[in-house]
């Protein structure tokens, strides 16, 4: 199974990157997770260049086609979601492959809630599968871990690890679910 | 008094653009109503890039700390703000002249709420003063009109003309309290 980690900071030494690539290097042989890279080149989202988006946009929409799942780890700035993950959710609003796709929500400061709430309401919204056992809060703010120290954390490890876990068992019950809709619903 | 009018939309036919270019010519002699015409060139956020911002944010730092005050009208994108308004926040998050800016927000359709209370939330956050009498919904989306039209229209132009004359109010008011206060506490 293939996740697309998508991080809402372009910070270098983010916190919400290190998650989603300490996501990577913890997840099983069955699961792999593809950092998005493309989230800091994106135009700001504007309606009339959805006929004819540029480059940046494809390979988001690319990303997104080919994906089983999708993670989100995003920061919050002054009590909202940040304007990097918003500017690419806007361009995937009306993007036919994003609906019906499991998502997960990593909040990464239990004691901020605004932009998590926020970025739960929008995804669903969009119709995205919000797989709530994979979608937890993790203490890693404050935590002052870098990705290594991620990986090696007795506690964080392998809470990153069940919500992979969770994940992907999102993506199979969402798959049955599928396969008993009659296609035309689909 | 010199307002500086943020719209959260880059398309051309936008009709939050048209409100606030409507708010310019009905403006009384008294009030100037600039668009801010940088939004859509801002790079997405970077906190690395604070100390050495490009060109873009510059401008919108200088127009803003020339504002008397800020008039906001953003569109609703999937229950959230747009990316492009939060991201042009995300800049001034701690750009200290926004601080006890007056503001006011316009929401254009009455029936969307989840924008205008996270938009609200966030301005509040960041110290800013909403003028509550000049944060109103103005019934603009289904009314089909443009720029000309709003100015011609006998319920909005002076809905918006009042609107324009209580954030003057909210900015007498603003300078009343500061000058009553210690100039420590500035």
């Amino acid at each position: 199974m293939l996740f697309l980690a998508l991080s809402g900071s372009l910070r270098r030494a983010s916190i919400h990157s290190a998650v989603l690539r300490a996501a990577a290097r913890l997840a099983p042989p069955s699961i792999e997770v593809h950092l998005c890279a493309v989230l800091g080149d994106l135009p700001l989202f504007n309606p009339d260049d959805l006929d004819a988006p540029g480059d940046a946009v494809q390979r988001l929409w690319r990303a997104v086609a080919q994906a089983d799942a999708l993670i989100f780890a995003s920061p919050e700035y002054a009590h909202g979601v940040s304007g990097t993950i918003k500017n690419a959710l806007d361009w995937l609003v009306s993007f036919g492959p994003f609906a019906l796709q499991p998502v997960a929500v990593i909040n990464t400061s239990p004691r901020a809630h605004h932009a998590d709430a926020a970025l739960r309401e929008t995804l669903t919204t969009m119709a995205a599968r919000l797989v709530e056992p994979a979608s937890v809060s993790l203490s890693v703010l404050g935590a002052h871990l870098d990705e290594d120290g991620l990986v090696d954390s007795p506690e964080l490890a392998p809470a990153i690890r069940a919500l992979l876990l969770a994940l992907a068992d999102g993506v199979e019950r969402a798959r049955g679910l599928d396969a008993a809709l009659p296609r035309h619903a689909l």
